[in-house]
């Protein structure tokens, strides 16, 4: 069945029961101009956008529909995470060709259900049209946040110790997997291959730092550890040193690394969207918060660096001799 | 200049300068992860989301950047206008060809600022992608209204007067007078095409409206009066009249249409996006209501029927003797 066979009425219709759901802030979803909310109390609301687009962000010859909305619906939870915050609601604007299969566009749906489920994120509108060609996503999502535990990009300190959830690069390994179109090497890299299809937004590990910690800096990883890192330097005013043994790589990406001819390092400094937290927090807790992070969720707050005053530049030190500036090397999406 | 040669860094700092403006509950906009807002005590939180697709909804040969992002912005507007509600932030994510003119995409912002500044609405966040040939404009706007304040399509009671607010088809007959491409034309037809390519959204007759007088359902027309009626009724549960008669259409909209062979009237019924409010309220205070309505802002809120029970079905009465079931003829994105 294509999208054209049933119309936009009946495709909204069959969407609002995948997506169906309640919430004691839930005045009104999906059925008139605008969705309707209890307004947050004692609490700031943030909102953001992200928007993927076929052959741009994801290529359907690789990755499911279901897939696709999964990671749509990653990306604006993982924006709502690195400000602190527990993300609500979300309202999503879809373009698709009139050929397309409405089995398709509700998988789509469907993946972002279950991911928005996992974190107590329903969708409660959108718009969906028409696309000459190409499959376009847009989601905006709005969350709350405590005013005392907003982590700015802007709030790192000289001093302050850089720490990053879990492990970078991964989801370029996988990227690079499922582009060799190698279903053998899809079948060894299954950790990374899942790193790129299905992220998982660090949402309840935010929420557990700026609980718990005097969390200064945040910013999720979507664009490379050197873009991110410039992004809360450049907001900051601040330089930093970035240890290059610290990153963060697990085996698989490292071992996939290996495979392509390439350095695993270059994958987390530049590879796509990883969707771990990159954060600042003073040095003398640092101990104790990556002891506490461990013992919450079973694997690492690694500290990777340290904030340092303006003049030192954002550095990564390959070896005790070997220091270099590091550029924004992260994705830029016009110029390439 | 383009896209490719600035990057996208670059282009973000220049939209930010086009874009920049301050308000007392906007804690933080661009340069985070997601904008930050103080919550509107007491009122309820609207967000909607409304996208524009080159050669779907705009064609660049007879529309330009400026009036692109201005429409997106007006569709947005009125949709929270809709509900009675005061729009308060937008955040855009567009998606662009590396080829693109800087400069078109600057005065897209400057479409949707000039717009959003009309009626205290600030562009506060979104993203900026690369689009493989068509430009791709998402907006998502937050607005807030009060409780007793709120319209909701669901909310019309049998014997309720239906009003319009200004006149309907005129932005369908702009479409044909640009699609014809006849310069002389389109100087004959300057208000038809000022309809089609920066429509004005009633968010100052919506709060007006909700703020003065029991307004029961409301709805802005973007899909023609027969598509959006037929959404009143199914959400109310009701039927309606409307009187072919008493449907406004301006002496433009007449002209066009006698000009391409065609009715005015289907124009009105089925034409695209007038941005005008179709409202349900008690039948006593109708003649109160138009008197004030004409009287604050110098043109029409006209009755053009009544709410009638379910089983009376949803019909236009043409004359006294022709009566004809009004069946949902507004733009289906998937059929055509």
């Amino acid at each position: 069945m294509k999208l054209h066979e049933i119309g936009e009425f009946e495709l909204i219709d069959r969407i609002k029961q995948i997506v169906a759901g309640a919430s004691d802030d839930l005045v009104l979803g999906i059925d008139d101009d605008a969705a309707v909310l209890k307004s947050p109390r004692e609490k700031l609301t943030l909102l953001t956008t992200d928007t993927l687009i076929q052959d741009v962000h994801f290529d359907l010859s690789y990755m499911s529909p279901y897939e696709v909305g999964w990671r749509a619906m990653a990306a604006n939870l993982s924006d709502i995470a690195a400000m602190g915050g527990q993300p609500r609601y979300a309202v999503v604007s879809i373009a698709a060709p009139p050929v397309f299969e409405v089995e398709s566009i509700l998988n789509l749906y469907r993946g972002m259900k279950t991911l928005g489920d996992e974190f107590q994120t329903l969708i409660i509108g959108g718009d969906a049209t028409r696309s000459p060609e190409r499959l376009f996503l847009s989601l905006a999502v709005i969350g709350d946040v405590e005013e005392n535990k907003l982590a700015l990009r802007s709030a790192a300190q000289v001093g302050d110790a850089i720490f990053v959830t879990g492990s970078l690069g991964g989801a370029q390994a996988g990227l690079k997997i499922l582009q060799s179109q190698d279903l053998q090497l899809k079948n060894n890299f299954v950790l990374s291959v899942k790193r790129h299809l299905t992220p998982m937004p660090r949402v309840k590990e935010a929420r557990f730092l700026v609980e718990h910690f005097p969390i200064h800096a945040m910013i999720d990883v979507s664009d490379g550890l050197a873009s991110e890192i410039q992004h809360i330097c450049r907001q900051s005013e601040v330089g930093a040193l970035i240890l290059a043994e610290r990153v963060p790589l697990d085996s698989e990406t490292k071992e996939a690394a290996k495979l392509f001819g390439e350095e695993a390092l270059d994958y987390a400094l530049t590879g796509g969207e990883d969707f771990e937290l990159l954060f600042t927090a003073p040095q003398e807790i640092a101990k104790e918060l990556q002891a506490a992070f461990h013992k919450q969720f079973g694997f690492e707050g690694t500290q990777i660096g340290e904030i340092k005053d303006l003049a030192s530049g954002v550095n990564l030190q390959h070896s005790p001799h070997r220091l270099t500036n590091l550029v924004a090397r992260g994705f830029d999406h016009f110029r390439r």
